[in-house]
Parts: structure tokens; sequence; C-alpha cells
């Protein structure tokens, strides 16, 4: 039916529907329809794209609640099982060591089967595509299953396996960037803007960590130092709103499950707030930050010529080439073995997942002053209010545990880094500090039993601030990062020990950034990938970088003349994708 | 007298000293001093500069700490004063008054007549130096001492002229960086480097920032967020370092100096861990960020107009061109007379110093609660355990102080900030935000006395929240920065705001930044200053900016045939520093 439209007195002539002349109040509807208008316009201008940074924000923190909530189920029905199977040294071995190795068997299979692009943190990658370098495929918006569930899979295995989040979020929150970017210029017809994608690539890094530890500043801050080059301070908001919606949904959700009454940080501490440290103990802080230093170089060493050796070894490099899934199952095997409860496990708190690892070794208490004068049974199960419990072993005491801890876990986590998985690398290296600073901070407290200021008032030593700057100065160094100082009191809501962590985190940076590349680094040189070097000083001469350093130099060949059997083999026994075509090998 | 030489035993043959090849363990010493010089080669490459960013930092924090020392003295003897005077209400006027007027007339006359770079904050012109216009002995030394007895006389009025310190303090900061970095390219002989020097000043600013508030990491962002447009990843690390320094030496001051007992937070709060806020507390906080964004569009509004009619006024412009410590003298009478504490300033907690308002602003209790049965006597002192009784008066309760002091001092601080002295703006918004919040908080603690979830346990509302998040936001607005939200919590040694207090930052700098320019960039508009204009959207069509908007259009020409009576008048009339001569006028 057509409307009638009517002519209203003393207009200017333009008609109107007869349905809106002879409405209630016409003039006041007009006002209000011209006033959404204008809001509306103003809102959603086609430059400004905050509903499109707020929709990636929510969109990351469902998927990281939902992965977190799923992966807490697996985890309690392994533990679960593992503590109903009956009292036989076997069947608990193998319901310990069955779950691990299924998992990230899978994990390996499932992921390396859609795309080899799933494997691995994905940083190094995104760093190299955020300096101009194009990846065809990387951002693809079909990985981002395979990743997901690849990933859900590694994490499920728990600290077994000690494999993180952060990376594969990264990269996920950009794939989802890309995509929607994508659907965005389609719908709405503009044409593609390298500048803007670039800006939302970099935006969703930042909400890539948010969600992951609902820390928005060092969100922002650790992934611009991780990934960027450069900066323009323009950009600077956009990080900071897609990251706040992803860390406010995140801790929403779990406030809506009745997991916590309230928004807070996800590892409260509550050290004191008057003496939080005396002063003399700023210089064991710097100590601890050279120490981290150094264990952060011989890490990345090893881990760098551990992987090199895999790639390179005719076994492992054959097993990785050809049958991912083996590997991935052997090394859990391994790992899972080690990590058995009643027997190695026993000397390195095994039985704590990351998180639980993390809470305790922030406890506020002296350990050492705990369990001096007492023997404390160990329970069947981690007592959830004394989880520090595990870290006491009546022979070693917590000092041989947690040095067993830290040398176990140095080669673990380097064999770790080489399972072709979905994983995160950070937060290991975050526990692993931590454990590192915790050692120092209970010898200290051993050594200076009322506090090191003596006189008056007795301010025990604390060893748990010394964990927190632990954590920070070992993943700061081994990341090339400062920002991870800022993420330990995101991470537990007090900011009492800013200067010491910051000094350590600059003194470990100092060391481990003029000898060696970092761990995200390091990666881009072993994969190959094109990236820029960094910068040391100021004169072009000291570069001695070559054209070497950025191609492949062993490559194989396929000969003209190469008999069928032989192609078969080549092509069946590497991993590479493309494969060079000569007149004669 | 020549030294002897002769030739070591088996070696190349360079000779060496007789003394050094008789001494005990040549081989050993001679060791150890290659091992020095490589250590020496290695800690001080003419690339690096650490030792160069260490002693600026500490250099700036030993000033810092010297400025507020002698000003607390300063400040004590006003109050001592004050009290000890007697009960004649003019003596005792005069003596509240008299000090601030003399002061400031003395900060004013002198700094200007000795440079009139010292006055304002110099935020402004460091950001137009920092885009790379360069404006000629801004950054001289001699501008130094003016701008260190300036900031100083001007500090010492205290609350009553209510002006800050962080504006001159980068400027001072980035001005012996600039000296520093003059004579070490002198002595070393190198040649100069512009952008390295831009670095410098950028780690310099975030200095300024550190070693006043000894917030290293908001120092560092602050920096970036008000000064530069870009910002290289690779030159993060120098802000981060030069800021902990000076950070660090500023509290370890405060500790050798026993005000202290260990190195913490200046303005340490103890909010409880638990549940520092409930859930649907956050939309309140949200609505705060939107009333601190209207207020501050309203302020920047305001003081933009203000000053542009104090310069184009008759009077005032002629009196600010030739007497300003007479304009310096009215205004702080003014200011003065009104905070008079028996008379107006009984209304808006007057007898408080600025870091002592924002003590009581960001005290844990609902001061509504407090005071709703009780009537407190208004003692003779502040008393310093319960600062906040200040804000209390019989006959307006605690609102009516709030609501006063926020109506007054907001054209009292637009009043404060056209004076021609060395003086920050950044303090005192901090300072109102939190009264805004303040106010906010303890009408909701009022409105919900048992907090706003029902059920179950009782989680009264903390007003101290509101504070922080107001003064956040209501600064990020006027400064558009968002790095106030770390700032805040730096200041107070706790994060457990993270979020409400971001989406207050973002909701308040959503506004302003959409209503107003910033604080700093109305002030280089005001002065016709060159800068760059800020980007809206990502169309080039969009700037309606022309060359009119740089150039000064009001200028004072003189003519070839001006008698010389009018040249005199002209000259001695206005503020100018070079004028035109033209044929004719």
């Amino acid at each position: 039916m057509e409307e009638l439209v009517g002519l209203r007195e003393g207009s200017s002539g333009k008609p109107v529907t007869l349905q809106e002349l002879w409405g209630p109040c016409p003039r006041i509807r007009g006002r209000i329809r011209r006033c959404l208008e204008w809001l509306k316009e103003k809102l959603f201008r086609v430059d400004e794209d905050w509903y499109f940074l707020a929709i990636l924000g929510v969109l990351m923190a469902l998927i990281s609640y939902a992965m977190n909530f799923a992966i807490g189920r697996v985890v309690r029905a392994h533990m679960w099982l593992y503590g109903e199977i009956g009292d036989s040294h076997l069947l608990r071995y193998l319901s310990w060591t069955v779950y691990p190795v299924a998992l990230l068997s899978f994990s390996s299979g499932f992921s390396q089967s859609i795309t080899p692009f799933s494997g691995g943190s994905g940083l190094p990658e995104l760093k190299t595509i955020l300096s101009g370098v194009i990846l065809e495929n990387y951002l693809d918006i079909k990985n981002f299953g395979a990743k997901v569930a690849g990933l859900s899979c590694t994490l499920a295995t728990g600290s077994t396996v000690f494999l993180g989040k952060v990376g594969p979020f990264v990269h996920l929150s950009v794939m989802i960037a890309a995509y929607l970017g994508r659907v965005r210029t389609r719908t709405i017809g503009e044409s593609e803007n390298k500048s803007k994608q670039h800006e939302m690539l970099v935006a969703a890094a930042a909400v890539g960590v948010a969600t992951v530890f609902a820390a928005p500043f060092s969100g922002v801050l650790f992934s611009i130092e991780v990934m960027s080059s450069h900066f323009t301070v323009w950009n600077y908001w956009r990080g900071f709103f897609a990251a706040t919606c992803g860390a406010f949904t995140f801790r929403l959700l779990a406030v809506f499950n009745s997991e916590q009454e309230t928004i807070t940080s996800i590892y409260k501490t509550s050290f004191p707030v008057d003496v939080p440290f005396d002063l003399p103990e700023i210089f064991f802080f710097v100590v601890l930050g050279a120490i981290c230093g150094v264990l952060s170089c011989a890490y990345l060493f090893c881990q760098r010529t551990f992987l090199g050796f895999v790639t390179t070894n005719r076994f492992t490099a054959k097993l990785l080439a050809t049958s991912k899934p083996v590997y991935a199952a052997l090394v859990a095997l391994i790992l899972a073995s080690i990590t058995y409860p009643p027997g190695v496990g026993h000397f390195m708190a095994s039985r704590l997942s990351m998180e639980q690892l993390l809470d305790s070794l922030f406890d506020n208490n002296s350990w050492a002053w705990m369990t001096q004068n007492s023997s404390l049974p160990w329970t069947a199960e981690p007592d959830p209010q004394n989880l520090w419990l595990e870290w006491y072993h009546p022979r070693l005491t917590i000092f041989g545990t947690l040095v067993f801890f830290l040398v176990m876990k140095f080669w673990m986590l380097i064999l770790a880094t080489t399972i072709p998985v979905p994983a995160g690398y950070f937060l290991p290296v975050f526990v692993y500090g931590a454990a590192i600073g915790r050692l120092l901070g209970e010898a200290l407290s051993l050594a200076f039993p009322e506090g090191i200021v003596a006189g008056g008032v007795i301010n025990p030593i604390m060893p748990g601030g010394y964990a927190l700057a632990g954590a920070a100065a070992f993943s700061g160094a081994v990341t090339h990062t400062i920002s991870t100082a800022l993420l330990a009191f995101e991470l537990t809501g007090q900011i009492l020990h800013a200067l010491p962590v910051l000094m350590a985190v600059l003194m470990a940076n100092a060391i481990s950034q003029n000898c060696q590349p970092s761990f995200y680094n390091g990666t881009i040189m072993m994969k190959k990938l094109p990236y820029l070097p960094w910068i040391r000083g100021r004169k072009i001469g000291s570069y001695p970088t070559t054209v070497g350093h950025f191609m492949n130099c062993a490559i194989t060949t396929l000969a003209k003349d190469t008999p069928l059997e032989q192609v078969v083999k080549v092509v069946t026994s590497t991993d590479e994708a493309q494969y060079p075509l000569v007149e004669s090998t």
C-alpha cells in the first residue's frame, strides 16, 4: 500500500506521511529522531572504530574464558582419575602419563594436519608481519579452529608439560582482528588501508595479552615492546580501549560464574603496606636481577642450540617431518614420567598446576622458618589453603626442592619448546623466574631472621617479594621487555615493590640484551624468517649482517632426472612446502 | 723524571716500565688490568649513555628533594607565624595573605626579569620543540636558576595559590639533559647528533615526572603521551632507566632524612584486598568518568577563554606587559583572601596543603557516615591523624564543603593559571578530580549504606576508590592522557581498581578529546606556538587548518616616521621582543 502524504502547516513544502503528521507530538518526535541521528553519526563515523575494538575485546574474552573453563574440567577429570584409581603403582603411573601423551599427540596431529602455521607461539611470525613482511595465509581465519583446539589440548596437560597460553592467544586475537577488518571493508565498501590494518593488529595483540592475564596496562605495553619497533601515540587509546574491554569481560565472566565475588587481580598478594622491604634489600633485588639475567642467557643459548640440534639431527628431524604426533607423544611421555608425583615429581611440587605454583611462590610467609622445627606429612592431595606444603620434603627441605625444580625444569622447558603444538612460552618462564626469586628470598630470610636493618622494629624478609621480582626479571630478560614488571603488579594487585622490581628487571635486561637475542628473535632466526636486526649502537658499520642471515642455505632440491622413488622419499622425509627444480644435483 | 723501560722475557718486544716489570705478580696484574680495560670499554662505549642517564636522574632527584625540603621549611614557618600571631583578626589575616603575595610577586619579578621563558609550565614549549621546531634559548642552562628560584617561591605559597610542580620540573630536567649533552659532545669531540638529542630529551622528560611523583612507570608513559607524537621502542629502556634512577634517589633521600622507614609510595592507601568494590559499582565509575569528561571540557574552555580575555583586555594586558609582579600580587591577594581559614576558607579545607588534601581525599572511610550523628569541633590546628576533619562543617556537612570547594576552585584554578610565574598545572587538576570523585563516592555511600549487592556479606562503598578514579579521570581528560590511571596506582601502592579507574579515564578522555584541545595544546594555541594539528580522522580534507592558525595576527609595528615618544610608549607598553619596521602604519 502506498503511504498517504500531506503538508504540515507553515512548512516549506516538504511532504510528510500522514501517519507522521497526525501522530502525537510530531515536533518532539522529530527532534528526538534528529538527535538520535546526530548521535549515530557521531558514534559510528566510518573513521572511528571503537565498536570494532569493543567487539574484538569481548569476543577474545569469551574465547579465553570458555577455553579456561573447558580446560579446568579436563584437568579436574584427570586429577579425579589419578586419585580414584587405587594404590597400584602401575595404574597410577599410567593414569598420570596417558592423559598428557594422548592430549599432546592429538594436539600436534590435529593442528598440524590442518595447517602447519598453527604450531608454536606465533609471536615471532607476528613480529615479522608487523615489520612489513607478508606471510601469506598466516592470519587466515581457517587456522583459527586448529589453533584453538590444539591450544586447549596443550593447556589441558597442565603443569606436566608446562606450557602457556599468551603467544597463541595473541595470534588468535590478531587473526580475528584481520578477519573482522576484512568483513568490515567488504561491508562498508571502502578500500583497504594498510596503516589502519597495522593499527588494528597492534591493538589486537594487546587484547590477546590482556584477556589471558586480565592486565590491560601491561597487555598494551608488552605487545608494543615485543612486536613493534616504533609506535604512534595516536594509536595508543585503541590498545587501551580494546584491552580494557577484553580484560573486563574476562573477569566479569568469572564473577558471573560465581568463581569470585567481584573483579580483582588473578594472583592476589597481601604484603604488609608499611614496610614491604628494608632499604638494604634493594641490593639483593639487583643481585637477583643479575642472576636472572645470567640464567636467561644460559636458557636462551641452550634453547636455540637444542632447537637447532633437533631440526638437524637425522632421527629427530625425520620424526618431526613425517610423524609429529609421535615426537610429541615421546616428549610428553618423558616429561610426564619425570613429574609422576610418587616418583621424582615429589621433589618438584608437580601436583600443582601452573596457577597454583605461582600462587604458592608469591606467598608472604617464609617457608624456611615455618618448616624448620616441624616435620610435615605429605597429604594425599594438595591442601588448597596451604599449597606451599607441596614444596616441602622432609629430607631435601624446601631449598632442595626449589633447586631440584630449577635444575630439572631448565631442560624440561627447553625440551617442551621443541614440541610442534600451539603453545605459549611466556608463563613457564614467568613461573621459573618466580622460583629463582623464591630461592634467594628463602635463603635471605634464613640468613637474616630479624630483617636486615638491626634495631627496634623487626621486619622479617618476605620471600614473596623476591619471587615477584624474579618472575618479572627472568621473563623480562628472556623476552627483552621491561613491562613484565608492570605485569607482576597487575597480577598481584599491589605495587609496593615498584622500584626494586623495576631495578631487577632493568639489570636482567642489561645483561641479556647485551649477550643474547630475545626468545622471539631467536626463534625468528632459527625459523629463518626475515627480521630487522636489533640496533645495538648508532654506527651503521657495526652490523655484521649479511644476506646469508636471512636466506635458507640448507634447501632440498630436486633434479630434472631424479627417479620417482627418490622424489617420493625426498618429499616424505622433509618438511618443506616447495622444492626448487634444478638441472642437476 | 723519565721512566726506565725494559723488555719482559719472551715478550714480543713491547717495552714495559721497570716498575711494572719488577712489581709482584706481573702476569696477574696485567691480566687484571686488561680485564678492567675490557670492562671499561664495555661499560663506557661512546654509543652507550647509561651513565649519562644515571647522572641526570640522580641530579634531578637531588634538586627535587632539596626543593621540597626548603619549601617545607618555609611553609612550616608560615603556619607557625599564623598560629602564634594572636587572636586579632587583622593580624591573622595579614600573616595569612602577606606571605603568598610577597612570594608570588618575588617569583614573578625575579624569574621574569632574568628570562621571559621561565614562566608557565614549559610543557607546551617542550612539545613544540620535540615536534621539530627550534625555540632558541629555550633550553639554555641560564634559565635554570630563574626557574628553580621562581618555582620554589611559587610552591612555598602552598595550597593558597594551588599550583604544582610537574611541568616546570620536566622543563628543568630537559634543560639539564641538553646542557649535559652539550658538555659531553664538547668533551668527547663527536659531532652533534639530532636523533640522539631527541632521545635524551624524551628520557629527561620522564625523569622530570618521575622525580616529582616517585613514579617511574607513569613518568615514562605520561611524558610520551604528552610530548611525543610517535615513539621508537628502542628508546624505551632509556626512559625507564633514567626515571628509575631518579625515583630511587628521590625516595632514598627521604629515608636518609628519617622521614620514612623504607621506600614506599607517596600517598599510601589501604583499601581492603578482597572486595575493593562491588561489580555494579563499575557503572558508577564510568558515570564518574563521564562527569569528569564534561567538567574537564568546561574547565578547558573557560581556561582558554579567560586566558584570551586576560591577554586582550586593555587593563590586564598592560599590567602583564609592564608590571608582572603587580599582577601576580593582585591575584595572590584575591586567592589568599578567599582561602583565609576563619573566613570562606573554613568551607574549603584551606588549611591543608595539597599533599594533605590528596591524602585525606583517598581516605578509606565514608565521611558521610562518620559525621552523621555527631558534631565535631573545629580544632585550632589540623589533626595529622584525622586530616579529613578539615572537610567537615557543622552547617554545610561534608557535601556542602566538597561542592563549595569544587565551585570555588574551578575559577580560582583558572585565575591561578594566568599568573606569569614558573608553575605546574597538573597536581591542582589531580586534586580537583579527586574531590569530584570523593563527592560522588560519599553520595553513593550514603545512598547504599550496606553496599550495592544486597544479601549476605556487607561490603560498604569506599569513597576513596572514587576519589582515585576521579583524580585519574579528570587529570587524564584535561591533559588528554591515559597514563594518569597508572600514576594513581603508583602513588597509592595498590592496583586493585585497575579496571574501573581505566574505564573512567577512557570515558573521560573520549568526551574531552572529542570536544576540546588538551590543556597543553590549548596553551600552545593561545601562545601562537607552531604545533602539529591533532589527527581526528584519517581523511586529510577534514582539517580546517590555515596558516592564520600559526601566525601572529595582532602584531605591533613601528613605522619609519614614528616620533620618539610614541616609540618609547609602544616599546614599554607591550611584551614583544621584536617589532617589524614598516613604511607607514
